[in-house]
């Protein structure tokens, strides 16, 4: 097995990356490989593609593998990459995870079925998938305010200590907090990388959360909360990572969350064109506008705080 | 444009597939020609692929682009076959849409995303996609207890109003028999096919339907249900229907459908194997017992009603 | 305790009572008595009241209390009457109960608050609840397709190894017979009681269900599929079952199904009035149409089985 | 008709109340007039009982009433009060809003049944309750997240515009800052008071809302929040609201966030006690800490802005 997979001590911040399209919808993948290569330079510890951010299910399956071999490509294994793989049926999630490690991932990323439920189901599903995919690394995506798939913790726990494969946690239910808490006490914990919108970062990290995973447009800040919480600047790390909760807060809102994050991306340089792929809601000029003054306010607070953002 | 195409005038039985699967898991193309061709011989005035009775969402694009020849060269033309193409964006809607008309597909089949919703975001997505599909015509399937995306009646007319390529609405809303009243008022009416799992056809056709369009593993039955109504014995049709219900009353069990379907079509010789993709929920030895006695009963029922099923 | 408390051996038919209103609205007690010595006349072996089918979320408390009263006396101590007392807070379901139980309920029922979930929380809540109510006798009300509270059969099971007052399952869950069996299988198995519209009751007394559980308006008609099944006449049970499924499968149109009922009521003679209280679903020309067919088929498919329902 | 009757000109801070219990599960009338006096001198402009926020379903209808009393009198007819009396039918709505109205209310607050939809059965619902309140002025509670039940903008623009009696939005939708728009450019807007757990406060008002109605526990920020933005100051009314964020932020966690707006509620004085009625999530020691904590980090950071809360 490679250093580069994804194991339970894995740690630090993974951006979940957007993927660039031109106004005309064709993926874009010289911005695809600059932003990579960028948020690199910011210290990124590793990337997840193929989510929902990155509207994987907008794009065919050609598409798809190109955007995955331009990141692996920008990568160039400098750190871990997780790909998406989530599909309701074992045929496909094996193809998916078998052509992804052949590219080079670290492991790959698995959601359960739309509404599935209750608690056996669940288990039995990931029972069957994850004992199908061997050794490759899986990380569980636990969302169920999207999936309408709510997990027990102790049926959680039981898949984590069946399942040597099941090394990754990321981690968006809520409310979460006592469960990063009973997950760390377990014998062997598996890597906890929080998502959840980025709305509870620095009470999740000081919980025992091991990393970030999410698209919020400033990992650059999300690295510098980290590393200040690493070295035990908790204070420090929260007031920077309240500088930004109102930028934070704006991306909750559903439907129009992406269409944000891909408009502040192209404003911090890092997208040619803010465009998403349709029927999409678009931003309004108002919208433009909110976001850029929020932008402001937050980086203003920021350098108040001592760091720059780049722009 | 080809006289094969679906249009606000199609009507009759379009059974919607099953993708057989061998024990290992590969698509079995040999039951799936022959399940074809004993269905147009039973009298199938057209045929679904690649929705959710087809486990679309469980193979990956090039199997289900094997399926779909298998299905059309079967058919050689002999009747119109609707190809489902659902998906959240306008990309893949149009690219799969596209592929399956070159493929000589009829017309294709859309739900709106999951969720989707109030009335204006559902209007706004398929406002959009209709227009980018051009003359390729559209079968709008409205599944709310699935998709969790209702459409009012009014948004509905107002799609069937503004958009000449939309012209078939699979029906499945409950409840849903004023809804067919109302839509066969507008000047000029959709083609009506009804699904939600086949639990309410005689009083469907009453209402005005065109036609039936679902995976029920009896198309004979349905057939003859259909020229009966046809044919103005709406009584005798009606009895007929009653014969089969406590069947399709069985197969309206969430996540044991499929399977009870499968072991069917499998009973009555049209698939070599009941095979799903898995993971899937398995049919306990008692389940099996139930469907073959209830198969018993059903027939038994209809051939005092003078009708002989295939066995 | 009184032998008229529920227990874990409780067996046969308990209708829910529809709360019958007058056209302006107000409860019809006169209607309410004689609906209810009809049925006890016809067999029933229990009731269930303030249930959804009883309008209970659309009266006041006074109004509940006044019906469970004449609903108490009309019974006069000839059977068990189960009270509704859900709501989603400690306080509101003990003084209800308390209140049921001085008015000589034999038991209560109870379902999870709504959307409540993953298994924990549920859990939590009844055990909760349950030791509160001390040695009242409970009903767990199991319908996730309605409460979307699903909880697992380990789950559900526990439940009942561990509260000696929780002695009934109102089984609605769906997919559901393998449910029954495996509860079935426990050393001390709670009485099982089947809802979920009537749509399964032959397969789920063949599975080991104790009894029904349900508002469909032919209570004399299940009375006599339960004792044909009792009497291990299984066949002629479902023969008997059979006749009424097209106007039981009616009945399960979402927001239909009680203006439905109601009005089968009426005209069997038990409601003076099928009125509702709004704002709801009003019933066309067109549905008391096909009702009253659907009542004429059954009700002579029936006497063609020899039995004769009243009129 | 009373001055203090809500109108589509209301604005300002409408505090919703909590309900005040003791260890014991009583309520306590004590807290809860002590409660209404601080926020009326800290500047409400109103205030909402018998909301969710109040536990109102875990109530009985005695203690209810006790509850409204207990506010009436303590407001004395110092502002307006709005009255929550959601309920599925009709009867039960106007028979409490009758009562409501009776002790002084100043209108009532009303969200659709569960999972009502789509819009046609929305609005039918409010259409026969709002002509059946005659002249009791009525705010619709808009809060799909929670309900089900999302309406689209039009269907709710025509029910403002059909009925003079509705006449407050409370604007819990998301993403919902493009409809506060849209309402604001009818002819006769509603007034709109914002509420969705208090997270997009400066964004709605700088959109055209006219006022807050929410629980967050420091109504005297709200206040001031809305002064200076009266006053024109944006930039000084958000970095105040931004200073509370990341509390505001704490309290979105669904299931946890009541009992951590009554843990504030008591360490802040206004709650003998921050008990809740159960069954109901607990606070940890752990999460006890984390508030406490949000608390002082808030605070210090208003007092860096020159305003210091009370404790």
């Amino acid at each position: 097995m490679s250093e580069m997979r994804i194991t339970r001590a894995s740690a630090g911040v993974f951006p979940v990356l957007a993927t660039p399209f031109a106004p005309d919808g064709a993926p874009d993948h010289a911005s695809l490989s600059r932003m990579v290569e960028r948020f690199l330079a910011m210290g990124a510890h590793g990337f997840t593609i193929l989510g929902v951010m990155g509207e994987a299910d907008r794009m065919d399956g050609g598409e798809a593998s190109a955007v995955a071999e331009t990141v692996m490509a920008a990568v160039a294994g400098a750190c871990p990459v997780i790909h998406g793989v989530s599909a309701p049926g074992l045929d496909v999630v094996r193809q998916r995870a078998e052509v992804a490690m052949a590219m080079g991932a670290a492991g790959v990323m698995l959601a359960p079925p739309r509404g599935l439920g209750p608690d056996e189901r669940i288990v039995g599903w990931f029972d069957a998938v994850l004992a199908a995919l061997g050794d490759i690394p899986v990380c569980y995506q636990d969302y169920p305010q999207i999936t309408g798939a709510p997990i027990s913790l102790a049926a959680l726990q039981g898949l984590f200590a069946r399942h040597a494969n099941l090394v990754m946690l990321k981690h968006e239910a809520s409310p979460g907090l006592g469960r990063i808490s009973a997950l760390n006490a377990m014998p062997e914990p598996p890597s906890i990388l929080v998502g959840n919108n980025a709305l509870f970062i620095p009470l999740e990290l000081a919980r025992g959360a091991d990393g970030i995973m999410t698209g919020f447009p400033y990992p650059d800040v999300l690295v510098e909360v980290w590393r200040r919480h690493q070295a035990g600047d908790l204070d420090t790390a929260e007031d920077l990572y309240d500088a930004f909760l109102p930028l934070i807060r704006y991306e909750t809102q559903p439907g129009l969350a992406m269409a944000g994050r891909k408009y502040v991306l192209h404003r911090r340089g890092f997208l040619a064109d803010p465009a998403l792929r349709g029927p999409a809601a678009a931003l309004s000029d108002r919208d433009r506008q909110e976001i850029e003054r929020l932008m402001a306010r937050c980086e203003a607070r920021a350098a108040d705080l001592g760091v720059r953002v780049a722009t």
